[in-house]
């Protein structure tokens, strides 16, 4: 626990929050800000800044979690699909630092525009890359 | 395996690819159209057309190995942040219906813009979702 981590506060119940869902590893909350009907937060209670910091064994189970959580909310909310992302860094859009997995369901033409402009693999980014995997 | 699926055939080997990693569950491959230098793919070699198929043991194998191999990736590349997205569905932008996770380095100031606009949680749809997991 952080001292000054809103989201280590929330997920401990120290505040208030629209919860979904709640174990001894995590806790499921509405977005107040939402991006679509639904728009979900998992929060596990350990801190951790970001995904590079969550221990394997949490990132298991906020994972699975988030399969279930995405299950009820896509056929509760009749949705037509549904966005999971997870942001790590400024620079990647998160705003606040403890790990979190956005669940987004969305729904034919809402607008929502969760995307990218797709750009060409060059052949010298490619073998950058790939290097630092042998 | 299904006849007809593209990443199966990735994630076999069938169809040369850029590949990062590969083991027994899953192939990790550079994205051909990338949001982003260092766009990376997690694919497993089961297949399951989404999140919602996909079988738990499986949900916690490739996320762990998202894990590693972003963090391989944002520091390999000097990237400043790094968002993990998975879309479910045509409504929400899957484009190959075999579960997927896209791992996208981000930089400061890229432009890449995976964001979305927030709105306001009323009392009328968190009373709605709320009841739906009663």
């Amino acid at each position: 626990m952080e001292d000054n981590c809103i989201f280590c506060k929330i997920a401990r119940g120290d505040i208030p929050s629209a919860t979904l869902y709640e174990d001894e590893t995590l806790r499921v909350i509405l977005d107040l800000g939402p991006a679509s009907k639904g728009h979900a937060l998992i929060i596990p209670k350990t801190h951790a800044a970001n995904l590079f910091e969550l221990p394997d064994e949490i990132v298991e189970k906020v994972f699975v979690a988030a399969k279930r959580i995405a299950t009820q909310l896509k056929e509760g909310l009749h949705a037509d699909g549904l966005n999971l992302v997870q942001n790590n860094g400024a620079a990647a859009g998160q705003t606040v630092d403890h790990f979190h997995i956005h669940l987004i369901p969305r729904y034919e033409n809402d607008m929502v525009g969760i995307t990218w402009k797709p750009g060409n693999l060059s052949e010298a980014d490619k073998e950058d890359i790939l290097k630092l995997f042998r």
